[in-house]
């Protein structure tokens, strides 16, 4: 690394949802190992003043320029962008962190979660380390530990996602469409729901292709082949990649709630071997990311409005299947600004910084 | 049965939110079976007037004489109450048909689905019919004709379950969340939706156990051994019973989510023969009582707020598993007050009324 004090680090997008996030999670740490931090973004955001440490920076403007000197590129930004500009990033010396779905499936990128595969830190033959996809991550770490005691073969997933996983535009559709409903007695027949955003004055045009207050949409990202959505996918073979388990049985179903922040999950995971609550409870209990909501005699159990702003995956609800050898069903909430986006690509970057 | 002109139907729990449905479903029929409808509640609903086809009738009060000359009486009305008076109805000559939980899994009382088993009408020692729970009512049409078609093994899912199915009492604090976080940027960090819920006023209990407005809360029903709720167990038992399959391996989680009314469902069926999506909505297709809304291409799919006060059961997203031999994936919707409850009670009383 190239100072004396420390690697450069920069944020690419860091006036966006995630890097907003990534500069607060910075903020937050008792110490970072970080030289320099750059924060850069579009021409739009160029100029912008923003405090990180105690100390107020400039925000600059993407270009090849803004990489000089650069250690650690953390980009949050479009597919698009990410495609384009990490390698540029790599071209001045950077190692880019990127948390778009351009590279996650590269067989030369590493997908790493810290507390599953670190070591893939090292293995960046494109100079480029992916971030998993927001709902794959919110169940990654207690899955990880799970599968290290007992060793995953298979898992069905329905998930409960979040409307900022689709960013602050989701978020904003959310409360509009909260606003629009609220005091009236819809929700009680057909159409109703929809009725009233339109006459609340609520825009047609959607990031959730339906109405998603008082109402769950089983859609989330885009149209794959056989009726699968990107999201579906994305959890199955991200998943499959970062455990390193090239024939991990997956079925998933995304369907998208009226929640602003935290996914959540309801996971079926089917191991290898003899599975139990209490032992699953030891493994969770003794992961620090993970915290263990559970006990049903006092009806404890993570909620995703509970768990937003939380670094750590919450779990609750272990049972052992009845019908099902060797499966453990739980319920896991991770907050997908943090964990599941901005925390986990800083947490990468830390990695890098350890060397 | 003791009349010219058909047999007798009394409604029992005439006023509550269930029985306002049968009779809502009375008055949408073209013509019904029945010679005499008794409208039965209550002491505190006793004499209240309800018009239902056509005729203003007065609701008596619950007593071994309100059930003298009734054929066929519907109980909706807590287990307690069943369990007292539907032998007394059945003592006075009636055919009790139970939606309570008091005689489901008892073995001398059939657990009917119309669409899947209605011969057991007939096999009724107990003089007692029982309806199932909303929550396995919501899939077992569709389930139905899938095993008919494939033979089904094994079942995975997942809910998300409508506040009514916590009667009027979830409505009111569903509309009371909504209106208290409506308006505000609450949802974005640990513990605001429920201050929120506070600062509004909104009394701290809840039939939900957590907030449920911007949230979802994995817990539905009462506590049972081993981690398991009651409505989970009774989606097991239960889905057993109506497809006569007391083998069929089941895993479910039940969710409740922020939705008024209608109960949605993501199912992971595995089967003993050969699956594939054309011919599973062929089959659903052929079925009077299940709407297809799957067209992945139109991003066409159902979604419980457009669902709401339909008899049918839609079903989309309809995939077959990557990974997971003979086995379908899909997400379903049902009415949970309709066909989850008062039209599936009423359906039986007409299937008993055509002998």
């Amino acid at each position: 690394m190239n100072t004396n004090t420390g690697p450069t680090v920069a944020v690419v997008g860091a006036t966006g949802a995630v890097g907003s996030v990534m500069i607060d999670i910075m903020n937050q740490r008792e110490t970072v190992p970080w030289g320099e931090i750059r924060l850069i973004a579009s021409p739009r955001s160029a100029g912008k003043k923003i405090t990180v440490r105690g100390v107020e920076r400039t925000v600059v403007e993407l270009s090849p320029e803004a990489f000089e000197g650069v250690d650690i590129a953390m980009f949050d930004v479009p597919d698009e962008l990410s495609e384009r500009w990490a390698p540029v990033a790599v071209d001045c010396g950077a190692i880019a962190v990127d948390n778009s779905g351009a590279f996650r499936m590269n067989p030369e990128v590493p997908l790493v979660v810290p507390e599953v595969n670190a070591a893939k830190v090292h293995e960046r033959p494109k100079g480029i380390i992916a971030n998993p996809n927001c709902t794959t991550l919110s169940m990654m770490t207690a899955l990880g530990a799970l599968h290290q005691e007992f060793g995953l073969r298979e898992l069905v997933v329905s998930s409960y996602q979040a409307a900022s996983g689709s960013g602050q535009e989701g978020v904003d559709r959310l409360r509009d469409e909260i606003s629009a409903v609220a005091g009236k007695e819809v929700g009680e027949r057909s159409g109703d729901v929809a009725e009233a955003l339109t006459a609340a004055g609520v825009p047609e045009e959607t990031p959730f292709k339906a109405p998603l207050a008082l109402n769950v949409v089983p859609w989330a990202g885009s149209r794959k082949e056989d009726g699968w959505t990107s999201e579906e996918l994305k959890v199955r073979n991200e998943s499959r990649k970062i455990l390193g388990l090239s024939e991990l049985k997956v079925s998933a179903t995304c369907v998208r709630v009226p929640v602003v922040t935290t996914h959540s999950l309801a996971v079926h995971a089917t191991f290898e071997n003899e599975v139990g609550v209490e032992r699953a409870h030891q493994v969770l209990e003794a992961a620090p990311s993970i915290a263990v909501h559970d006990d049903p005699e006092q009806q404890v159990f993570p909620t995703p409005a509970e768990v937003v702003g939380q670094d750590r995956t919450y779990v609750g609800r272990v049972r052992q299947a009845l019908d099902f050898p060797n499966t453990l069903e739980f319920f896991v909430c991770g907050d997908n600004l943090r964990k599941g986006a901005a925390l986990n690509t800083y947490e990468i970057a830390e990695t890098l910084a350890q060397g």
